[in-house]
């Protein structure tokens, strides 16, 4: 199986240059599935629902979220009845919505994509490491039909390399993929871990990288300089890069075969995986 | 004036990659200065005077530290006399040691590298912001005889991303470049500001990434998932990827001209700038 | 039932102060049951298995720890055949040990005893709130025979008074006493919350004042002005101030009828509860 | 001289309670001066410039703020010109307003009265050690004509007890009293430093105590217990606490003769130190 994750997607620069990509690179990459961060989506504060239907018809098959979860309120309605939008999975019993789905792909394969949510420098929340083995257990790599998947990528939304990369080492041989998010940054380090699951430790963010994180600059600087109330901070408007992670999987192991970064647009330096050989699209 | 900065060197495996590397890479990339951050060079924590001179001898000019500065005591009577050895300049005034220098390459240009340590994630510390101004206007770029320099190359070691991205736009037209540290992991960032200052937001560390930022994983990994005690963290022994920056700036205005990651060996995908044209390196 | 709750027992100080002062404390104040904390006993890191024998030899009924659980790494085997000692309840599943008992008072009534552990300032831990619902509900106030308790007493070992604070009133009504320590000072707000249950965000250290919680204070202070390494905190050997929080609950109910604070030697001002009726303490 | 310190006044209930209570201590206690911290005073959330003068009228000396100091943006150019109004030591160079204030009582003798912000588990700041001595330094106790004080009182609004207390003992016996705030809970651990200087950890906050920290009490617990938006959190509105500390000082030596607390009103148990025999107060 061949996926997609594209990091967090920050305000409308953002998600322009998501929706005109996707096409592209869906058909380049013959991509079997997309998931894309969504919690910056809505001027950089969380997702609204109107946003969240443009990424599923752009392209995108499941979307997650993050910190920002519940920034616009009228998503809570919303995830309580959308199965493809994701939170995290180890926010408490009873929040609205879930934090993992088991998708069918256009082949018929069943994938599952959980998202857990760091917590070394982040809000209290319950174990990420128990959340994301839960899930897995109840949906395994190769397990009896009904309950196994083909494939499984799981999103740690996280702030520290520390947390990421040990959560990639106790998923290592149980999931396809763990690939981070939330940082803003892509990060050089994807590499297939010795137990057969791709690993990068943050996608980096799809926005305009003349920015903080994606926001203006002038007054986000101005809040490490100074300490006093600037400007409410919103999304920096130029060209957006397009960032994420391409993973291809086995279909009879869920291990992963290859794990290559792609950056399109805007500021940073391009990088694009080769085009797959034609037999891996189909047949 | 071609700079490469390399990210925290872990242990013995990340030395040994230093230093085997060094020699090629100053000849191929016609290298005039080499900073490495060596906070975590002695079995992952801290830095002995030993090992300090060993980088020195291997063809490093200038070497930084960061928030494992002292881990080593003996440290501390041999940065007070080494003004090679950098610690954060932000610490309190009567620390022992300095947070920059001028150092002259070998045909007479004058570089000030200058340090400083982030404070978001961290521990307490005076601005990072006002220390790095502090330095660079004792000495700034085309400034007059004795106090201009030709270059200035500044090491953010620091947790979030936000806060590095704010120190670069706060410094951008001001220094040659900004390179962060402190994550041990490579970002794929690289780019040069709108006011001409090379910027990466981490240079990854120079170490093995079958690991948990360059620990053995398995005690790491249970730190997270358990909450008890757990043998002592010490690096992991595994081929280690050198993971640094290069940058290459413009004699008469400091600005800089371009900037490119450099990764060789161990599990990450390799990457190398282009060698210079030869004129570039000399006469 | 008559309550006392002694706050985290610093090193010998702590300890002697604590066994010289209780059969008085005892006798006085009709006491029922002795709750302590003893997570900084052992020289200030930790608890013993010796240290904890000498507790319960000197009438303290159950021993709590906190952050500090496992500095002393012997109490590992010890807690898990030890049923009096309790750790947070919100530790991972499988952490040795528990983190609740119901004891019996030597005139039979059952009192359940919880201890939990906050997270706003702290390690990454899974609810609290979650944590000690659980515990509460499968031993609740005026239960069905077998399960029902006549009192609950919830040591809260927190940082943040906010999240003390919430965690009463979160209670307020289904325990006897929430009593909060770990910030080695006593506050001066107990009282009863409208629905019934004692309060008292900190009940203090049992340790010497003339230093910094608990510890040598001039290495302490050190650490704060200056950013080098000190000496090793130990201690501080000064007369202790034995501090707690004396409650009285309603048999029938489980609901608090008085509390207030204990506070006896060293250098704080001295406190101490009026001596019960004699009706209340028997027949 | 006899001072009176208040804790955060919160909210409306906190002012008129404060307001109501500040006429009869002051004459029962013949203060000298009362210092009073604002930064809760509008609606929870700062101070306004119509509230501050308020406090003055009613009383209050000196007031202070904190890490809400700026949260009504009116109170910039207010505190730019109002030297009574002080604000952290500790911020940037640059930053509006004032850390310090030297006063003259009604008898003509000088008070330094200074604020200073931890830093643990707080914002980043400057140094607050390093902040209060350059402020002592500035106006010594018992310094020469022109800069010398008869007393000194440094206003501490931090977070953790550990750095309270080692800024106590680092300003022991230069200054007469050091009182923290910001936790908004009274701590019952006033003592004399052993070289003279007053100490109380926290003064605890004038407002409503059936409240998590003078907020109502629901959103803020469930704020804990889930992790969905909830109602903006107001000041509950219940009758406050009037919590404070007073100290009394040696005219000659600037060294504490007595501290104690204040708490009257509201639901916590009452306390007041004794009047002082009418000689102290005049003549
Ligand atoms: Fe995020
Ligand atoms: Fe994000
Ligand atoms: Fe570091
Ligand atoms: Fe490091
Ligand atoms: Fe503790
Ligand atoms: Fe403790
Ligand atoms: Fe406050
Ligand atoms: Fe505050």
């Amino acid at each position: 199986m061949r996926l997609l994750y594209l990091g967090d997607i920050v305000g409308r620069t953002g998600r322009d240059a998501v929706i005109d990509t996707l096409p592209g690179l869906r058909r380049d990459l013959a991509l079997d599935v997309v998931v894309a961060c969504g919690e910056n989506a809505a001027h950089g504060f969380g997702l609204s629902p109107k946003i969240c239907d443009e990424l599923f018809e752009g392209g995108v098959d499941v979307v997650t979220l993050g910190n920002h979860s519940w920034d616009q309120r009228d998503i809570i309605p919303y995830i309580a009845r959308e199965p493809r939008l994701l939170r995290p999975a180890n926010y408490p019993p009873g929040t609205p919505g879930q934090g993992a789905i088991v998708m069918t792909d256009a082949r018929g394969r069943r994938l599952l994509v959980v998202q857990v949510m760091g917590r070394l420098y982040m809000d209290p929340l319950d174990d990420p490491f128990a959340a994301a083995r839960r899930e897995i257990e109840a949906n395994p790599l190769a397990g009896p039909p009904g309950r196994g998947v083909s494939a499984i990528l799981v999103d740690v939304h996280a702030e520290a390399t520390s947390e990421k990369m040990a959560l990639g080492h106790y998923l290592d041989g149980r999931v396809s993929a763990v690939v981070g998010g939330h940082t803003h940054v892509p990060t050089a380090d994807a590499q297939i871990l010795p137990g057969g699951t791709a690993y990068q430790t943050d996608a980096g963010m799809c926005g305009d990288y003349d920015s903080v994180i994606g926001m203006v600059k002038e007054p986000a600087v101005e809040r490490f300089a100074r300490k006093m109330p600037t400007e409410r901070l919103s999304p920096a408007g130029g060209p957006a890069t397009v960032c994420g992670i391409v993973i291809e999987t086995d279909d009879a192991t869920g291990r992963a075969i290859t794990i290559a970064p792609v950056r399109l647009g805007g500021r940073l330096a391009a990088t694009m995986p080769a085009a797959p050989a034609p037999a891996a699209s189909g047949i």
